[in-house]
């Protein structure tokens, strides 16, 4: 057994390695052994197994001895971001009433690298093939969501954004170049909203318009998603863009006035 | 400064006091010096430092060199433990369903020492004076999903249940005795569901019944929320118990399903 370092490294060390055991675990790794928390996470069995304890000491994660999960007392970590927010509460009846008056879901989500994640959330109907739940991440370039935040960005961090991100085609629709994107991203900062059709995944059509503070500046975005089959081209024009847009104004007022408390 | 402890306690303290930075950030909370880290987790100025700039290395915290924040990266953790659920998953289009047909908001909980934990929830409109979202906890013994979920443990944990639980009254109308609340829960059991009625909060109803697995044994609840004004105890008994029902049996019936594959 190699001896502990001490010092920052080891705290550094300890405090990633101990966060890496618990992101080892999703939904095709419910619950594992000892071995396989070790294989996934590189980690020493001896290491592994001491995270692990830790882990059930602190109830965040439980065993039968065998095997180990998580617990929902995890949540609380994710939950200590999500109430230290403001604009989930703010953006949520606001959500609530734009997504009673077309019937589809809606989200909020901000950037996190070359990422959207989702913060909010209004789900009405299941129309992707995944479920969506708050911390659900997609690629930003494939998003209405993820091309409004990128439309709001300083240049020198849009540049960042393309030398960072991979522009992988999701479908046969997605705009994989930057050349495009970045036509793309230009015209939302002009137009002030976002349609992605078909981009992420086909039959879906995607609006997003951006919420903004006292500076102008974007601080994230919100969306409705809809299937092709169930509004025309026409329709999102005249009914969904128009209620997506007003619904991320009434956020972004609300927002302000906080702001200004 | 004391000197490092090594060996097995070392790791469970650093990774115990760099989760403890992580939810010492919340509403009251969201942007913190690292003074106010120190006072609210009880580290040592230095102590403190080292996990923050952890955290800031691992992209899980935000400074601007006075201030720091928890950045979304966080819903990472949370989101191991929703994505390493199979019953978010299954329930979602269900909830969403219920909530469509009563036009009132849907939550999917289970038990976590004596709270129920939010794991899935559809809003409709909000009713609560409180914004709930996937992690929220509420004293057990306040609700109806609390109370379903009581009314499933054996009999021993049920005692480990009041052995460790405060029976605090919420509103006038919260049964706050353990014989009271032995009595709602034999009651439970009985029925199969539960109606709580403003005892979490004035005006706030709320009906859950449980899902359960292969054996019969309860694994989580699903409530609806109504208001006092919107519906009469009539309808609540005529429409909502049903529909709440019919949907946990639904639910049940997947669950179990995916557990025989």
């Amino acid at each position: 057994m190699t001896p502990h370092t001490t010092g920052d490294s080891a705290y550094v060390q300890s405090l990633a390695r101990g966060l890496s055991v618990i992101t080892s675990f999703d939904a095709d790794r419910r619950r594992q052994s000892l071995t396989q928390v070790a294989e996934n996470t590189g980690l020493a069995r001896a290491t592994a197994r001491r995270f692990l304890h830790t882990l059930v000491g602190l109830g965040y994660a439980g065993t039968d001895g065998t095997e180990f999960w998580l617990t929902p007392r995890i949540l609380e970590l994710g939950y200590s971001y999500v109430s230290s927010q403001e604009l989930p509460d703010i953006s949520q009846p606001h959500m609530e009433s734009l997504s009673a008056t077309l019937g589809e879901s809606s989200s909020l989500s901000v950037l996190d690298g070359t990422d959207v994640v989702y913060i909010g959330r209004v789900p009405v109907r299941r129309i992707m093939s995944v479920n969506i739940n708050i911390g659900t991440r997609f690629p930003a370039h494939a998003t209405s969501m993820g091309r409004t935040l990128l439309a709001g960005l300083p240049p020198d961090e849009l540049d960042d954004y393309f030398a960072a991100a991979e522009l992988t085609a999701l479908t046969s629709e997605t705009a994989d170049s930057q050349a495009e994107l970045r036509q793309a991203i230009a015209t939302v900062a002009d137009v002030g909203y976002s349609v992605v059709d078909q981009e992420l995944e086909p039959g879906l059509r995607s609006v997003a318009a951006p919420i903004v503070d006292s500076a102008g500046r974007t601080v994230a975005a919100i969306n409705v998603s809809t299937h092709t089959a169930g509004y025309t081209l026409e329709t999102l024009q005249r009914h969904v863009i128009p209620a997506v847009r007003q619904a991320a104004r009434d956020i972004s007022s609300d927002y302000i006035s906080t702001q200004h408390l």
